[in-house]
């Protein structure tokens, strides 16, 4: 039993060193670049300074990789476009402080299933979250399935891409955001926890929940209830409960 | 794009008139019965009897339909195995009631994605529910894959096959059990209902919700945060923060 790999869509991606280097100045979304190794020359550099102003991962493959892609005379270079809207959070965090709301936002660590990231983006636009921060590398590919399993959530609520989590939440601290780890390896429940004020909440790997360095730098960490045998919530499931209580205490508080 | 169709798992169904009856006697738990159109005798209405008293749904086919499942001699009659566990309500109930312990149910009307049902399975194992209650006909259909998506959590939770789930919801009145209808169609949030006594949680289909019927019958209707664009939640997610208000309030006050 398997899926068969769906056929690549051509409007999903653009190809050759200039047109992607005029997508990126233009502001077109790009997931992700995929560049020739042996690759250098001047345009190339530019693509990589481009890239790496604009949070855009770049990936150096083998020539046979692009060459699957399309057999089109891509000189080196493929672009993969992207349906979804990033943002800086630093535009979003000053944007809600000056409107006066209180941000609330889901930090995703290593969460890598399409289907699970679609589904809390959808759980995270209903909720009312501001944003989903993700690593600019390692996360969920936002690709069609993510979209639909989505239902349509990743075109609203925008994703801000991240090099570094740990500096993020160090900056989010900074700004006045507290962020809480979600995890079983606690006794404080989050209806025990005051989630009123500005939050980030960071959900963790299926495999092994939320690193050990973001649980120390988190301001607590919270537990969801447990009670059965199988002693696991799906990640979606977790941050739907953990965004319900968020907005139960943000409601009765109002 | 599409899945290829599964090929059938040979462990997971038996056929013949006699191993069929034996192996309901024996107290084998199976999904559904394949019963050839024409077929009439003494055995066929043994096992009639035998799947009615059992409440094993059967199924009228074509004999077509049989020889695609087996080429061996079926005799007109093929039984899916189940590796669920599957239970009387009535039991369930008299032995939570006897053991001093608050009932919690879940009650899914015309969920027929397995996906879904196996991750309402996991949340609702994982959040101390003692039975999901399904119709017997038009469910989802409890197979390799729901299992799979409950994370075994299907081989803990008993699952019970209701004939008419507005009968059952009178039942459980009844016996003295709340019966609660989720919808975005009521102004009364989850968090405003008292959950902790004897309680059963009614979630409806993703497109169209809980049949209004059962919303009718039901001691109350309540919803679920909903404050973004999409104005959907996923039913898994939705059964997951609605078992979450029910722990949160009984662990509260406990």
């Amino acid at each position: 039993m398997f899926e068969k790999r769906p056929p690549i869509d051509k409007s999903e991606y653009i190809f050759g060193l200039r047109p992607i280097v005029e997508a990126i100045l233009a502001g077109r979304e790009i997931d992700k670049i995929l560049v020739q190794k042996e690759l250098k020359n001047d345009v190339i550099k530019e693509l990589y300074t481009l890239a790496t102003d604009h949070k855009i991962p770049l990936v150096k493959v083998p020539l046979e990789k692009l060459n699957r892609v399309t057999r089109k005379n891509h000189q080196g270079v493929i672009a993969f476009l992207s349906s979804v809207m990033y943002a800086s959070l630093d535009n979003i965090l000053n944007e809600l402080f000056s409107s006066g709301k209180t941000p609330l936002f889901l930090i995703l660590d290593r969460i890598t299933d399409v289907r699970n990231f679609g589904a809390i983006a959808r759980t995270a636009e209903c909720c009312g979250a501001h944003a989903i921060i993700l690593p600019s590398r390692g996360g969920a590919q936002i690709n069609g399935d993510a979209v639909k399993t989505s239902a349509g959530a990743l075109n609203y609520i925008p994703i801000c891409r991240e090099e570094n989590l740990k500096n993020t939440i160090t900056y989010l601290q900074d700004s006045g955001v507290q962020v809480v780890a979600c995890s079983e390896k606690t006794d404080l429940p989050f209806y025990s926890f005051d989630l009123k004020g500005p939050l980030a909440i960071v959900l963790g790997s299926e495999e092994d929940g939320v690193s050990p360095e973001y649980i120390k730098k988190a301001n607590a960490t919270l537990k969801l209830p447990i009670l059965g045998k199988i002693e696991s919530l799906n990640v979606s499931v977790a941050a739907g409960m953990a965004l319900y209580e968020v907005v139960r205490q943000r409601t009765l508080a109002s």
